[in-house]
């Protein structure tokens, strides 16, 4: 069927509306009507091409919370009405050995994960679209149920921003006891600070920014100090269990390194960043490592979800409508939108469906493989 | 009682003897006779005051072999003739968490652990004398045993090398099915290559030098990997589970990160080098972590001891004498000595005993810290 997303044929033009063929739901399938898509740092990233790997079109959106209409044959686990969430992945192996182990993120399947946007399908080998349209279709493993303690608009950015933070999180056994950095207060480090202090850890925020210090103890955190304050930073030497860093900018780990308690590990999320030289020695004396880890598994994700139910956790969004959406990525490119997430009421594209289908354009699917015959 | 030893008073002189004060084994300690002293690249550092931390005078040697001549009360574990070793530390509080744990070298006590030359002793706060002297006196918990398969002069170099790079093989929880990398086959890299072989993982190493390519293989490497061959470094591409990488220069990380497979450790022992500024979107993308160890505990230690006189590990020595020990420094200065390892034969400073100690300096016990009255 036909269906009305929000992207671009290119890295340079401004998204619009374009209309593609989306099957119905096959089996082990459910469709979802879209009702909010969170903005993500790697929407910009990917419409841009700044990775060097689109393939174009590109809709982008991996932060979907909807209601699902269709289910094909054999789903057991949805039914029509229910409220649900789809995060960066809607398909995998899911049976190569991260896959069993729940960390579909590192599936190393043919096609590797089934990213929700410029990933393959399986087995069509076809393009995936995101969340910037009007419904989606997913395998019901990749489906994760919204908790009725959760806003639809603030569940959005749990399901890439809150699974990110939390999978290291789980990772390394964090406690009651432990104490948890977090480097770089933005949209992640912000969802950070919140499921560190549910987890029962003490936690120190690290920024710059003397008017977020307010909002960031608000958050829960116990602390928060400013990297650039050697006598603060010398204070804390040693103290911390886990760190989580975001500094989404080439930066100086050295500083940081020195706050880890034996065993520390400082782990490096949300990018992709330079680190500079620096000598390993403190890792050496401490046995301290530094980690890096990409989004979360299903269960995982599940998982924090769930805490944030229970805990009220939520990040800070900002709503705005699909014609918004270009005004909003031009923003996150210039750096200014403090730690809140933009999040699309997606009822803003359904409503304009009539007059933004006449000037959509039509895209042809593009192929990324050539499936196997037979 | 007055014992000889072979030290350095500053950072420029050679070595030459000293005489210093050694009380009698009290409550708990063994008194050892030194039969050999391993020349351990740590020897060189810490004489030439590289680290900015020795104090003076400066007795080095923590890979030594020797037999039991003395105990004192209480001490249950060693008796008079048993032969026995000691490595880098002969005391530690013994009860924070990391000495709980086994991980002795990492203690958190008053005084850290009390490293075997150039630490604190406790508790009478002087500077400890290493093994370049007729005797020592260690704590019994620090006492190794030497399983009779092992040359006395074969066990040195194990005491340092071989605990380096087996500690992270035991924490990574290496088995049959895995692969190790060694990066950088010298004295610690060669013990790596038997020690992971003898643990049933696949060994490849990396190295350079194509005329050690042929002993390498000999040690029992599966495969030697020249690291400039960019053709033979794409060949192994996300196939290590665990690097030991004891690389004492500065060099480039990313294509060691590149080496390595999902969950792998990319492991620095043995030295405290600058690494270049690097990418961590591998680390990112395959939940890659670079760790850093230093040594290995008492436990650990004894474990690689009985491993190595069961698989019939031995590191590659040169026997010398005392009078030679200028000379191996100068000639690990200079880098030169290839992977393997000076150890002396400490007759030679017995034997000498007379004539030496007609020349040899009076140490004053110099004390780093004033113990609390009480």
């Amino acid at each position: 069927m036909d269906v009305l997303g929000y992207g671009t044929f290119d890295a340079t033009s401004r998204l619009g509306p374009i209309v593609f063929n989306q099957p119905e739901a096959r089996e082990g399938e459910v469709e979802i009507e879209i009702t909010h898509c969170g903005v993500c740092h790697s929407d910009l990233h990917q419409a841009r091409n700044d990775w060097g790997n689109t393939v174009w079109p590109c809709i982008p959106g991996h932060e979907i919370v909807g209601i699902v209409r269709k289910t094909g044959p054999g789903v057991t686990a949805y039914k029509e009405g229910d409220r649900v969430g789809v995060g960066c992945m809607i398909n995998s192996c899911q049976s190569c050995g991260p896959c069993e182990a729940h960390d579909e993120q590192y599936c190393e399947g043919p096609v590797s994960a089934t990213l929700t946007y410029n990933g393959t399908k399986i087995p069509s080998g076809v393009n995936t679209y995101g969340g910037y349209t009007e419904t989606i279709v997913v395998r019901e493993e990749f489906v994760l149920r919204i908790p009725d303690a959760i806003d639809s608009a603030a569940a959005a950015p749990i399901l890439c921003a809150g699974i990110t933070v939390y999978a290291p999180m789980k990772e390394f056994g964090l406690k009651p006891g432990h104490t948890v950095a977090v480097a770089g207060v933005g949209g992640l480090g912000h969802m950070a600070v919140q499921i560190a202090k549910a987890l029962g850890a003490t936690v120190v925020a690290f920024s710059r920014s003397e008017k977020k210090r307010a909002e960031i103890l608000e958050m829960g955190a116990d602390k928060v100090v400013d990297p650039t304050d050697e006598d603060a930073m010398e204070a804390e030497a040693g103290s911390v269990d886990l760190m989580i860093n975001t500094i989404p900018v080439p930066f100086d780990i050295a500083p940081y390194l020195s706050l880890m308690r034996h065993d520390g590990r400082l782990q490096i999320v949300g990018n992709m960043i330079e680190l500079e030289a620096f000598s390993p020695g403190p890792m050496v004396f401490n046995r301290i490592t530094i980690g890096g880890s990409l989004i979360g598994g299903i269960k995982d994700t599940q998982e924090v979800l769930d805490l944030c139910a229970e805990h009220g956790i939520a990040p800070a969004i900002q709503m705005i409508g699909i014609d918004d959406v270009n005004d909003a990525l031009d923003s996150l490119e210039q750096g200014g939108i403090g730690h809140f997430r933009h999040v699309i009421d997606m009822r803003s594209l359904r409503d304009s469906r009539e007059s933004m289908s006449q000037n959509a354009s039509r895209a042809e699917e593009p192929v990324r493989f050539q499936p196997e015959a037979g």
